[in-house]
């Protein structure tokens, strides 16, 4: 990690970003295959080119346009998400009315009261940074109207065998429209099945999240985050005709032009 | 990793991989940064289709030949490699005639003393299990006379700053053809600059490593150690017209039509 603090290094994002991640398994937030998870998105950014793809642009619009216009939206955290996106996540969540909660496979007491201390830590922090938008005094109660969620789940997502089903009765279960960034497969079939409007950010278009969700960012997070934040502020309608097979498609298409380009 | 241990699952030999990668890093024979570069490899293999290409395998059946042609021919390991395959590549040492060297790049103390363990522990079991194409004793000769470096350098890698370049003066430093897998392209670039012929194995053919090897092989290590293994018992002679440009493009073409495939 030499370059990371060399912002004119060519991979300086991707750097900082790796060391975002190493720092949050050492102390505790993250299990062994989450450094490997990160892995594989640093190839697939990689691919893209490290840049938002227009049709993720899209995919974004529409993630806001769905949060903001949901009754009970809700942002899922697992420990990658809160290790390079937390406070941003949060902004977003503040914007949108949205709850939080974390959610992890790997559940262990351990793990989910570092998480939370990192999380009520980030919270605080996020209170008192007043983006240009909006008022400090707004800012600070549209920021502690964001629950905190995790620590004490009261109900299981069906379909989910272990602690990894755990969650809040009135958080992820109650939820009409929830974003899962960076989740596994199963977990994503479960909420899908349930019901709810699953939004995914996945950087790999041929993953069986992207695949499932109805709506899917193929995008970096914390690129996503921004984003997001900036939608949500004047969020359009949800589109009831939003082709998500085709956003995958454009994708997939645009990391195979990336690659053909560099050869 | 709850799947690893179930051989009908469709990414079964990918889920072993990560398990082995893993269980190394709990040992302390990894850093950090390790487990983020498998998953890079994953990503990559995955959209490789998890086989070898063909051009993949003209390039092991080259590194085979330069390998049984050098009068100085060494194999480097670094904890990723030692983790996926320290004893199928130290039984393509025995048939080469090649010594080994462990060459990290986070070198400490601790991790030299665990990485160094592991390898005679593989190297006697090496020494045990004849293959079909040997004669017992024959066999153990040749495991035996592989020489595993790494212990006490007493030379240093030209261009490289720090504990990196440490390397043995009998070792990597007098080599010939160098065959360096999971390498960071610094260091690939320093062996290339001492005029060595450079063999690398990476997933990912626009790596700096890739490009600046003199025969690059874009394939899973393990597939590699394999089919290295194969080639070494009736090596071809080395080809003075080889074209490893080529098979970058080529590996990338292979990459991009899996891409469009599975789309």
């Amino acid at each position: 990690m030499e370059h990371a603090a060399d912002p004119t290094h060519p991979r300086y994002n991707s750097l900082l970003k790796r060391k975002m991640i190493e720092d949050a398994a050492k102390i505790g937030m993250l299990a062994d295959s989450a450094l490997i998870a990160h892995g594989r998105g640093e190839a697939f950014d990689y691919l893209i080119g490290e840049r938002t793809i227009e049709s993720a642009m899209d995919a974004t619009k529409e993630a806001a346009a769905r949060l903001c216009a949901a009754e009970r939206p809700v942002i899922s955290l697992n420990g990658n998400v809160m290790a390079l996106a937390a406070k941003p996540l949060l902004r977003c969540a503040a914007v949108i009315g949205a709850d939080v909660e974390v959610n992890i496979f790997y559940r262990t007491p351990e793990r989910m009261k570092v998480l939370m201390e990192y999380l009520k830590d980030a919270h605080v922090e996020i209170a008192d940074q007043t983006p240009p938008e909006f008022d400090a005094e707004v800012w600070q109660k549209m920021v502690v109207e964001v629950r905190l969620l995790g620590n004490s789940p009261d109900g299981r997502i069906p379909g989910l065998e272990g602690p990894r089903a755990n969650c809040h009765s009135d958080g992820i279960l109650a939820s009409d429209v929830i974003l899962v960034p960076l989740e596994d497969g199963d977990r994503c079939e479960a909420l899908v099945e349930m019901g709810k409007d699953v939004i995914v950010v996945d950087l790999n278009p041929l993953s069986r999240s992207a695949k499932m969700a109805k709506v899917t960012v193929v995008d970096e997070l914390c690129r996503f985050a921004e984003n997001l934040y900036v939608s949500c502020l004047n969020p359009a309608a949800p589109n009831d005709n939003w082709d998500n097979p085709k956003i995958l498609q454009t994708a997939l298409e645009e990391i195979i032009a990336g690659a053909v380009e560099s050869a």
